[in-house]
C-alpha cells in the first residue's frame, strides 16, 4: 500500500539538498565545521559516561540540564541580554528551536515575515507546519524597516491577521553576510513591539567574528519582550552534538517544552557540552574556530578577486557564506549547475527566497568557505571561474 | 509582550508529566531505565570521537548513518521483517519517529484509531498536531478487532473520513503489559489492509520477554505494507542516547526524512549505538536487561500479592508495568494522589485514555517495575498499601 495520505499542510516542500557530490567534488555548499576546528571531547565524554552515567544515560528532563540552562543564561547574560535558566529551552540545535517556535506558534495559514532572501532550511520548516510567507527586501544593512512598516500598516488597514512572527538572522545573516547595525536594529524593534509581533533572531554565527566589535543582538536589546533568541553549540563547539536553545519569554518556555515530544533533548550531548563550557575550554575553541574561517574566508575571497572578478559580493567580517551577484544574464541555477559538473558545489541563489516571486534576483550563489580545507579553496574557486566561463566565456576569456 | 499567539491546533494539551517527587520517594511511574542495567559506553564513545570524529562531529545525513540503517534493518530482519536500509529513517527516539508520522500524515482534524487506555506520551503528541481521537476498548489479547470493524464499517457508512491510521504498541502494551496473540494480529492486520488504514506499531518493548516464546511482529506480518513500525535503543541500551527508528515504505521515510529538520539524528550518538552492535554487546546486554527486569517484576508482583490483595492485575510477560485494578469505587486519580503523600509515585489510569469518555473504568493504576532498585519496590508497594488504606480502610485492614 502507497502511503497515499500525506498532510495537506506539508505538501509543498522543498526538494531536499543536494544529493551527495561526485568523489573529490570541493563543497562550498555546506554549513558544515572546518574539519581543522572539531574539538577533542574524549575527556568530556569520559566525564559524562563514567561519573555522570546515571544523569547522561536516563531521559533528561525536558527543558534541558538546568545547569546547562544556567551556563547558557550566563553566556547571554555576558553578551548583555537579561535572561535567566528559566528563559532558556535547550534543544536538538537551532533547527530544532525554530520547529518548536511553529509549533507553539503557527496554525495552518498563518504568516512569518522573512528577509528576501533568507535561510533557506527555515522556509522548508515554517511551510511545513502551514505558514505563508510575507517577504520583506534585504538591503547591505539587512531587512529594510520601512518597507516592513508600510507593508504592516497596509495590511493593518486591509484588516488582515498579523503575521505570527518576524524570522531573521541579524549577525552574518544566511545567506547575504549582512550584519544589522544598531539603528536599524533599534528601528526593527520599536516595529515589532507597537504591532506586538515577536522577532525571532536566529543566531548560529555571532561569535564567528573575524574583526570590528559586536553589535548588540536583539536579544539584549529587547525591552519589550518581544525577542525569541534562537542560539547553537554547532558552530561554537561541533554540529554532530545536536544542541542548540531557545531563550524566550518563560510562558513560551513552558509551552515549548510541553511540545517537546523528545522525551529530553540526549543528556549525554548536554553534558559534553557542559563540561567543555565549565572545563573553561570554550573561548580558546571559539578563538580557534575565528581563526580558521578568517583564514578561509580570505583565501575565497582573494580567489574571487583574482579569477572570478565578474562576480561582486560585500565582503563578509564573519559568518560562514559569500553571497555573490553574477552579471544580469548569468543565471544562478545554471551556474550552480555548470559548478557541479566542474567538481564544486555552491548554491543557487534562487534556494534562498521563500516565493517564486519573478521580482527576486535571479543572478545570485552562495558559496561556504567553512567547510573546504583552505588548500581548496583555490581549486575550487578556479573550477567556479571554469564553470562561468562555459556560461559566459567572451567576459571570462577577456580577465584570463 | 505575552506570548499570547499560542496556535489554535495545539491548544488542548495534557499537562505535563508531574513535576519532580518529594526527595525520597519511590519511583513506580518513570520509563527510565534501571540503573543497574546503563551500559559501559566509554570505549564506544572513545572510538567515535578519535577514528570517527569527522563524522560524530558533523551534520549526519537526515536519513541517519548508513550502516546503522544497515545494521537495524538486519535486525528487524532477524526478527522475520522483510526490510531494507531504504525502509528505516533513525530518529531522535520512538516519540520523535511518531511525531515525524504525524508530521507526514496528519492535517488538523483527522481521525487516529488508539486503544483505550493507550499510552499517555502519544496522546498529546497526536493532539498536538491536530488529531483527534477514534478510541476502540481494549481486552486481555489487545484491541478489540470485532469492535473496531464495526466501528469502520459505520464511519463509511456514514462517509466520515478514514482514519490516518491506527496507533498500537502490541508487545507488553503500555500501560496494560498485554501482547497481542498472533490471530489477533492477523485479524487487525487484515481489517487496516482492507480498509487501507496504516498501522503504526510501536514496538520499545518487543526484547524485553521474561519467559515464552514472541509473537510476530506486526511489521514481519506484513503483507499489505500497512505496517510502520517505532523502534528504540532507549530499551535495548539507554533513554539518554535519543536514538530510535521508524521502518516503513520508502515513499513514507524519504517525506519524513525532508521533514526531519534536525539537520540529521546525532551522527555522535548513532555511532556510539553502532559500535556497541557491531562489537557484539547487544544481545548479552539485553539478557541483563531481561533478568533485571524480570527480578524486578517478579519482586513486585510478590509484594502485591503480599500486601495488596484488593487490586488485580495481570501479570506481565514482559516490559515495564503493571496494570492493576482497583476495587470498583477506588479511584486511581485518588489514590496516585495519596501514594504521592505516602512517598510512592504511581501514575493515575486516567491518564491513559485518549478522551475524557465517562464510560472508562476510573479505578486503574499504572505501577512500573522498571526504575526502581529491587529493594526500593517492596518498600514502595507497602506504602501503596498504606496510601490504599488510607481510601478504603476497612477493606485495608481485614487483609492485614
Amino acid at each position: 500500500m502507497e502511503p497515499v495520505f500525506f498532510a495537506r499542510r506539508a505538501a509543498p516542500l522543498s526538494p531536499a539538498l543536494p544529493a551527495a557530490a561526485a568523489p573529490g567534488s570541493i563543497a562550498f555548499d555546506s554549513g558544515h565545521a572546518s574539519p581543522a576546528v572539531l574539538p577533542d571531547l574524549t575527556a568530556e565524554a569520559e566525564v559524562a559516561l563514567t561519573r555522570c552515567r546515571a544523569e547522561a544515560l536516563q531521559y533528561g528532563p525536558r527543558p534541558g540540564l538546568p545547569e546547562l540552562r544556567r551556563w547558557i543564561a550566563e553566556f547571554m547574560q555576558q553578551d548583555g541580554a537579561s535572561v535567566n535558566s528559566e528563559n532558556v529551552l535547550i534543544t536538538n540545535g537551532a533547527k530544532h528551536a525554530l520547529e518548536l517556535v511553529c509549533r507553539a506558534l503557527v496554525d495552518e495559514g498563518d504568516s512569518v515575515i522573512v528577509t528576501a532572501p533568507t535561510y533557506f532550511s527555515a522556509i522548508p520548516i515554517l511551510r511545513s507546519y502551514g505558514a505563508t510567507f510575507v517577504e520583506v527586501e534585504q538591503d547591505r544593512d539587512g531587512m529594510n524597516v520601512d518597507a516592513l512598516a508600510l507593508l504592516l500598516d497596509r495590511r493593518a488597514r486591509e484588516g488582515r491577521p498579523r503575521p505570527k512572527f518576524l524570522y531573521d538572522v541579524p549577525d552574518f545573516h544566511n545567506p547575504t553576510g549582512v550584519t544589522v547595525p544598531l539603528a536599524r536594529r533599534a528601528s526593527l524593534l520599536a516595529l515589532a513591539a507597537q504591532h506586538r509581533i515577536p522577532i525571532v533572531e536566529d543566531s548560529p554565527y555571532r561569535k564567528v567574528r573575524f574583526e570590528g566589535a559586536s553589535v548588540p543582538s536583539l536579544a539584549s536589546l529587547d525591552d519589550d519582550n518581544v525577542v525569541i533568541h534562537l542560539g547553537t553549540f554547532a558552530k561554537l563547539m561541533a554540529p554532530g552534538l545536536r544542541v542548540g536553545w531557545v531563550a524566550a519569554h518563560p510562558a513560551l518556555v513552558a509551552r515549548m517544552a510541553q511540545l517537546k515530544t523528545d522525551a529530553g533533548s540526549s543528556p549525554l550531548a548536554q553534558r559534553i557540552v557542559l563540561e567543555f563550557c565549565v572545563n573553561g575550554r570554550l573561548p580558546s575553541h571559539i578563538r580557534d574556530v575565528q581563526r580558521q574561517y578568517r583564514e578561509n574566508r580570505d583565501r575565497m575571497v582573494a580567489a574571487m578577486h583574482r579569477v572570478l572578478p565578474e562576480l561582486f559580493f560585500d565582503v563578509p567580517s564573519g559568518g560562514y557564506y559569500l553571497w555573490a551577484s553574477c552579471p544580469e544574464d548569468v543565471n544562478g541555477d545554471d551556474l550552480a549547475a555548470q559548478a557541479r559538473q566542474a567538481g564544486v558545489i555552491v548554491i543557487a541563489g534562487s534556494r534562498f527566497y521563500a516565493s517564486a516571486d519573478a521580482s527576486h534576483p535571479r543572478n545570485r550563489i552562495r558559496l561556504a568557505y567553512s567547510h573546504a580545507l583552505p588548500d581548496e579553496i583555490e581549486e575550487g574557486v578556479s573550477r567556479l571561474a571554469r564553470a562561468f566561463g562555459t556560461i559566459a566565456p567572451r567576459r571570462h576569456a577577456a580577465v584570463i
